[in-house]
């Protein structure tokens, strides 16, 4: 049976885990969901509900729960441990800076090729991934094995490269371009939505000077 | 009077924004909350109550509301037309993409002037803005009249950077690095959490693998 998380619950087991990296590195051994609760500004039910929803031990009463059992029941449930194969469709600049992210092979996520359409970057290599002519997406990515293809281009060109991706086997687009894609509905799009990060920001900092 | 509104109910908004405009494309003139709603996958109260908290008028029954106007309110109240002053600290491959990305001026952030370490970048320009040394970020903050400091240095020059940003006057941060920043209770930080992006795809993922 598979258990059904919202978008908003899923968003926040990354976030439970850095914290809980955090205390690891401060010495604390054990924790409660109180504890971590008052440190994330969420409330102690939602972080206890969250916890309980992935990881099977419930903690001692009074004592809270094993800080590293904790992290891995995470890392478990967020398959840090057990990577999904990646390919990458654009390396302009944002491409480039998403090879260079670090972290996501601990996150699970492993970014094996690139596809481009610029003649001067197909077969050389950046960030130690091969560079594929964008026209054979549709053909190489069976080979390689990939689930995910990661969408860097300039707008215009996202739809069209998801197409491709998609004849190519990908059963999931991480869409990095600002538009939204029309994909069939066993396709699973998730949007790195810039806009709606920076419509938080901005509101909050012109309400703080309209009250200066 | 200030209204509050969450940080869910914030982040649909350029969401909305994004869709009425695809409408206004297609030629519509007229919209109503469960035509958005059925659109966006969300409830029609939801819908109905966001359109509310932003804008005078409510439409007419039946007909509902002017597509005009409620992109006007949007843009208004998203702070489009009246552009808060950022700078960008950090232009590596990230921070170059950050600068590259479209649509951020059109949403009234408006990027300046950039920061580094490199010698061989400081005193040029890069895609319009001029690159000023990381150790007048503090000195020259003021001067730029910036409000906003977008960070893109690796994750271990980034608590710095903010500090002196803060100290330059910073009251909002938008941190790109994959670092939790301290800062006092008056600054903004927004963070790009692509790791929790990432969760989201990965798990579901996961479950499409698994029940294949």
């Amino acid at each position: 049976m598979i258990r059904s998380f919202s978008k908003n619950q899923l968003e926040r087991y990354p976030v439970y885990l850095k914290k809980l990296k955090e205390m690891r590195e401060q010495g604390v051994s054990n924790v409660t969901s109180q504890m971590v609760a008052s440190q994330l500004g969420y409330s102690e039910e939602q972080v206890k509900k969250d916890f309980a929803a992935v990881s099977a031990s419930s903690g001692t009463p009074g004592k809270g729960r094993d800080l590293e059992n904790l992290i891995d029941s995470l890392e478990g449930f967020l398959g840090y441990r057990d990577s999904t194969t990646a390919v990458i469709i654009g390396v302009g600049r944002l491409g480039q800076a998403i090879l260079d992210y670090p972290g996501f092979r601990d996150m699970g996520l492993d970014i094996i090729a690139a596809f481009d359409s610029d003649e001067e970057k197909i077969g050389t290599e950046i960030s130690g991934r091969e560079i594929f002519k964008e026209e054979d997406i549709a053909r190489l990515m069976p080979r390689l094995n990939a689930h995910i293809a990661i969408i860097a281009v300039p707008s215009g060109f996202a739809q069209k490269v998801a197409d491709e991706a998609i004849r190519g086997g990908a059963i999931g687009i991480w869409n990095f371009a600002p538009v939204r894609l029309s994909v069939p509905s066993n396709v699973i799009v998730e949007e790195v939505n810039l806009a709606s990060s920076l419509a938080v920001l901005s509101h909050r900092i012109k309400n703080i000077l309209k009250e200066e």
